[in-house]
């Protein structure tokens, strides 16, 4: 590699030793330098959470290659720590993923990957997050891999508009099988039925977290529906919460 | 009570013995019956996460009240189990906070007190987060009480548009001294130098969060800036990250 190769600061929420990582790695690596910075456990659910009640500790993986780190924080964390003390310049890209199953839609809003991403982009970093359409521990990440080669060559050509970043998902289908990348909108949805209550040997209750995920008739411009259709989703994200459209409506409240 | 008394739901997500929660669960008495369940500990930095990996529990508070109860799970999980397990009806309108501390800007990112109102926005309730502009342990919540009353009222009178949710941020001021209450957009601003390095007993590094917010210049538009001047700011908000104005400006990439 020159001293002018891109660097990229990878990281997710399944943990540093996901295939679905190695698979990121793997190809970025086509791509640049990469800084692996992943959490040491599954962080599925963490959403934009960050560690503020205890210190953090970072440990070497070498048997993973250099320049490869696990945190006990969250997916935000590792972004922090990434960018702050384990790369050697800034990073060109963070990456994230890639995700066992969707963070298409209002998934976005519990994910720890997409936490990451998000976070990358406050700290003024393209990002990255892609995920895959699949929970099974026998998914084929390669499958993925012509749809983020793609995206990453494309990105590191041209960048980003600054303060954008992408959510990509991926269709569970062989490689040969998906039909292209639409650039769509975060579909509505709701998960509902969330929480399953169960009692234990001493008649406690308890609940797990469950439910389904309803998206009907998704909207021709969304992600649910590109995806349902054989696309990849790409999605341009902001950590913009503020419902503009709202900003008038409610000046009926007289507040 | 009539039967016909609104119903509110009410969490927080620095805990349930917080004084910003009592303070909130004593205003919304007034305006009807209310259910609170809320973190068993300081969830602070949560955001939108959710608890998968372990079964929930739920404890009865009565030496706070009737239908005080708290969760082991994260501000998000306690909406969804007052909502689904805990609520005799759906609610009118569900709350959370007071939180110790500015969840204006990006700071909503992180916050758990927030994570709930998204997460009741998404389940299809109106939903309102509120934080003042103090971390002491003194705090005088009384002060932000006409303000929390105020917005309670109006939103009960006239309903917020279906899928928007409100930030509301008080400034740490004395009732009397507050100018008013402003509609906002989110300010930009960033958080630097988030991890600071420590050296422990035996010589191993370990890293605090901590940071600086920086939000130079905000918008006069801006929640950062009706704070700032001394007045509430109230940001209209949805569970949605799409940037609507990126999806034209990618398509250069060529995906």
């Amino acid at each position: 590699m020159t001293p002018k190769s891109p660097l990229i600061l990878i990281t997710n929420d399944d943990g540093y030793q996901s295939r679905g990582l190695e698979q990121l790695v793997h190809i970025a690596q086509e791509f640049g330098d990469t800084v692996v910075m992943a959490p040491d456990r599954n962080s599925s659910g963490l959403s934009s959470s960050i560690t503020c009640t205890r210190p953090l500790r970072v440990r070497a993986v070498p048997e993973k290659g250099d320049n490869y780190f696990s945190c006990d924080g969250t997916p935000a964390d590792c972004v922090k720590m990434g960018l702050e003390h384990f790369c050697p310049r800034p990073p060109d890209l963070v990456l994230s993923g890639i995700n066992y199953g969707s963070n298409a839609s209002i998934n976005i809003l519990y994910s720890g990957t997409m936490g990451a991403v998000l976070e990358a982009c406050l700290d003024g970093f393209p990002a990255i997050g892609f995920s895959v359409l699949s929970h099974s521990p026998e998914t084929d990440f390669s499958a993925c891999a012509p749809s983020v080669r793609h995206i990453i060559s494309k990105t590191l050509e041209q960048p980003l508009p600054q303060g954008t970043a992408l959510n990509v998902n991926i269709p569970r289908l062989p490689a040969d099988q998906i039909k292209g990348i639409h650039i769509c909108h975060q579909a509505h949805a709701s998960w509902v039925d969330s929480l399953e209550k169960r009692t234990d040997p001493i008649g406690r209750p308890y609940w797990w977290m469950t439910g389904k995920f309803v998206c009907p008739n998704p909207n021709e411009q969304s992600d649910e529906y590109a995806l349902a259709h054989g696309y990849v989703s790409v999605v341009p994200v902001r950590p913009d919460f503020t419902d503009y459209a709202a900003i008038d409506k409610i000046q009926h409240l007289s507040l």
